[in-house]
């Protein structure tokens, strides 16, 4: 980490970059409130940082030997130490801070109506950002995979609609391009978690990601993912939790376990935004609302909720290369009616006003 | 199950329990609101209960073949499906129903001074019942394993002043009867979760148990646990989730991680209540706030914390044989001071007002 | 699957597959020794595939519902039920069967000479298949991420010399036809067991696969990622056990704990050869050797090894845009000695050897 | 740690021992090949060992802060780094060093004529322990619980006949005296891995003790376990590896997932022998001959298998105070027949052979 002088000048800033890319190494330009800083990206092992303290404009040089540091709390005193945190704003809506942002959507895209329906129930319900997926990483090659392009086009009709921002997966780092003209955040889902070359390009697109932690990620595999991106040049992260896999899943007890610890620990480390996904991680809609209340208590600035329509059933139709197909609904078990997610949205804003109220 | 009619005599009742024993089984004799019922103890493989269902008292025959029953929530419909559970009175406070109870006190208990004072200062925080350990399962025997007799003597006397109810670890079946002339409520702790033999002794007393779930036990093991000791009469039993041991426990992430799905998920399985202990699932001061909080947001009916008082250090004295010795804080790092307790009780008062107002 | 008449004609057969194509699925020929197949490739939820029994050619019809079927045992019964298995042609090394093929090389590539020197000592010890990343999945973008296309020339300069076959790890999708240029084996890592993009564009090509399992994967999820492959018409698939994620992990126990059933329970279900990677699973030298022994001891049909020079050190050198830099040799405290590996060749092969002795 | 000189004297032992209880510690006397020590058992912390290097007969003194240095190898150099174990004399079969020994018997005892039956078999078939549980826990109470003192009369009636020595579990502190005057081996179970009273108690007999590894315990708290019976003077203790509870339990995978890296990093650590269960770990027939085999060849001392006879079905007879009742063989899917066990062992000698035969 090089920490530039008040008064440094662009050329110097540039002549600093240039020496630091002779070292083999990148850097990246952070401006702050009241300074800016040059990251060094890369391997310091065995290079000589201090060899650029006498530079022009440089301040003091700290070599940092860290698996992460562009997205690290320590190494970013401007955001405090259990303090504010950056605030991602996706089309308009902003997550981090002190609000507390519900989205909402279908798991997966069948088909154009049930798509428009359920933004429609899920805007009036109170969501603020619909989730959608139009790629879906599936256990099985033999399961529905998604509509691709198809699904793309239906969120874009229900977002010009609804005036909701769309979040949807991306899987392929071929996809990052076509996905970005239509949604307004990238979505990593938890099997990705650790696929470098997809993290690095949405790291090269300007695009918010919310990316979800592994599910059997460490917090430090779950920063380091972040950190990826943010060695791209993309600083528009928000983490997501949505469960561990553990000895202790079970048809009660869902099919993850919900990391709540996760939420205040990973605060701590990051001044990243972290919202909660309970929909996947217990994987029952008995469980969805008391653990989304749960993290809001335990201080998360989001939650991200699967909603279906009230009528859907377990079997949907949708229509593939011209045939007309039905396939089981993903995820029903989990997925909230709107009179659920309203009922949730209410209790969840009557816990973040207890929690955010002094007493 | 024996359904009994509604005017069975106590003579027939006696001569179910007879026949029942006949078959090489036991029973148990719940007496509800509007009926009463004779639960099955023992391996119904092979026994045709159904030659009971002629016999006099008998309303019907039900052969249940469950790991636990005696604590089922699915086979006592007093309770309501997803509704009200027992309510465990212990020495006065009870645990259940809607109410938020808060407990709190040292680790373990060192010396006489530590302990009063510890004790006041959580009363004063605004626990209602004190915890304490004078007996210490300890991973290795080179760490201090408590000051037994001398040290429930000490709770006593914390009691006798605060009058706060005290619930103090057990280890062994034999202390089980010295225990209870000290204590108001036993503890079974995280290691002892499968100890049967202990188990079953604390369900030939009446004192109310908390049971900590096994840091390795499914919500099913932990129920049969419960069974355990219901099967030996005891049915005053309270629930507490502790943490899980997963691969994602980290120093950041805490000592083990707190299963917040379990809450709301073994209150759907059983009629008992459940309580929450953040501090040994964490591990951490930092993490034991938040958690305590989403806790009270998942539906806990109560807190146990580790309380030290200010002034502690991570070293403290204690006497032994005679002789003066200095040993390192049990668990220093997790313990909140009574200020700190103070802070959290106000917040989880407030989530739950929050959870329990009608909108 | 539709079981096809020993006299259906080629015609027929595209007849059927286009009927196939119709229900809005794919299809997939698999010439037995007896008879041949056609499985169905896709979600049959609500196709009745009966509709196809009338056809000219076709014998059989019987719906699957499987997560996997071109990969399954149980569907492929010209195996057996605990049979044999596949034999994987690797640049003609055959993998499968009873032989036991060891594998050996370095971790990561760095220099034209670390490569060659490692090749040539690998061979010498007994390997007959030569490992080396040139593409480097790393937990930190900050740490050495592999040479890319320089380093798959190293690779090939070595294979011309040694003579062995290469198997080299592919990261993206995008790489896949530049890999496949030099290598005779791709290697899909542990961390992208579920990144199904690229789990497909390698089952484009023909060239076989080394697929790691995921070190969160269940035995069915490890399956489906066969099946990933397999669904675009590649069955030269060799599975390879590397260790699982767990709670038990530490500094004395090795970074992931190998799980030695894993190899006769994966080949019950399916007919794939598998193979152990004893160095990522322990991530220690002193636990290579036995888990080695141990992993023939249970039927793996190979070995695949971490192996450096004798005088290798901690710290190694490269070239990156053309500066000379340093870097901790990735993994350097699993990597066997030539000379350990050579004795681990030796004495797995006499217990290869004991094992398929008949008594 | 005190090294004792040469020439040291009883009385100079007591005296020193003496000193040490006025620190209120206690001591434990370790005499070796060629020098004795006293180990100093309990909390070191802030007691100044070094008071005691003035003493007569004293040699050194080395603190040591450890949570277990009684079982541990880097404390007892005369076993060598690397190198040899203590041997356990089992009522006059030895455990340790190079043998192999292979253990069986029924999982439950049931009745007479089963455990003799089933004894003479596994003599037969190539055991040379028997084990057989007359105490069994069972995760639920309304399970089949053992015959307890009838079971172990039936135990030592197969003793008297075949001459094996006879392994069988404790449960409860409150049984150790009963047990050892019918068993040669008390069996600490995997549920009683911290079961820290009654590890004390095997630990005041001088019976050799078979100590199961938790299913939750890292190989610390393993040793730990050990190092409670060792405080209290029984150092006659096998450790055996049954198996760690995972997220990667299945059906196909077996209940547990033995953990073969155990077996060498435990020999690491320890001079205790350490033997291995791929009954209970695998919880299934098909796994339990090639998890035997492995662990052979990863280096354990000694097999524990769990035998039927050829004709058992699933339910078997028993009578409980007279009364005649039938019960689900316990375990049943994991017993091997005699004939499978005699396979296994002549496999298991072949390995055996191939790893100790000098190449």
């Amino acid at each position: 980490m090089l920490q530039l002088r008040a008064d440094v000048t662009p050329q110097q800033i540039k002549d600093v970059e240039s020496a630091i890319r002779e070292l083999g190494l990148r850097s990246q330009l952070v401006i702050g409130e009241t300074a800016a800083t040059l990251q060094v990206i890369g391997d310091e092992t065995d290079k000589d940082l201090h060899v650029l303290a006498g530079m022009q404009g440089v301040e003091k040089v700290t070599p940092v030997n860290a698996p992460y540091k562009l997205v690290s709390r320590r190494l970013h005193p401007e955001y405090g130490l259990n303090g504010h945190t950056k605030v991602v704003n996706v089309a308009g809506v902003e997550i981090g801070g002190t609000s507390l942002v519900v989205m909402g959507g279908p798991c997966a895209v069948y088909n154009r109506q049930q798509v428009l329906e359920t933004a429609r129930a899920a805007k009036e319900a109170g969501a603020r950002i619909m989730r959608g997926g139009a790629y879906k990483p599936r256990s099985s090659p033999h399961s529905f995979q998604g509509l691709g392009k198809a699904g793309l086009e239906m969120l874009m009709e229900a977002k010009q609609e609804t005036g909701l921002p769309v979040v949807t997966e991306v899987l392929d780092p071929r996809h990052v391009e076509l996905v970005a003209q239509y949604a307004d955040m990238f979505q990593i889902g938890t099997r990705n978690a650790q696929n470098f070359e997809l993290l690095r390009e949405v790291g090269r697109s300007r695009m918010p990601v919310l990316l979800k932690r592994g599910f059997a990620a460490t917090l430090e595999e779950w920063l380091c993912a972040a950190e990826y991106i943010a060695s791209e040049g993309n600083m528009n992260i928000v983490l997501c939790e949505r469960g561990m896999k553990t000895p202790f899943q079970s048809s009660e007890n869902g099919r993850f376990n919900f990391d709540i610890q996760a939420i205040p620990a990973v605060k701590a480390l990051t001044y990243l935004p972290v919202i909660a996904d309970p929909s996947h991680s217990t994987g029952k809609r008995a469980l969805v609302t008391p653990i989304a209340l749960a993290a809001v208590a335990a201080g998360t600035h989001g939650l991200i909720l699967d909603i279906r329509r009230e009528a859907d059933g377990p079997i949907i139709e949708y229509v593939k290369d011209g045939v007309a197909m039905k396939t089981a609904y993903c995820d029903y078990e989990q997925a909230l009616t709107p009179k659920e997610l309203e009922t949730l949205a209410v209790a969840a804003k009557a816990v973040h006003t207890a929690m955010h109220t002094p007493v």
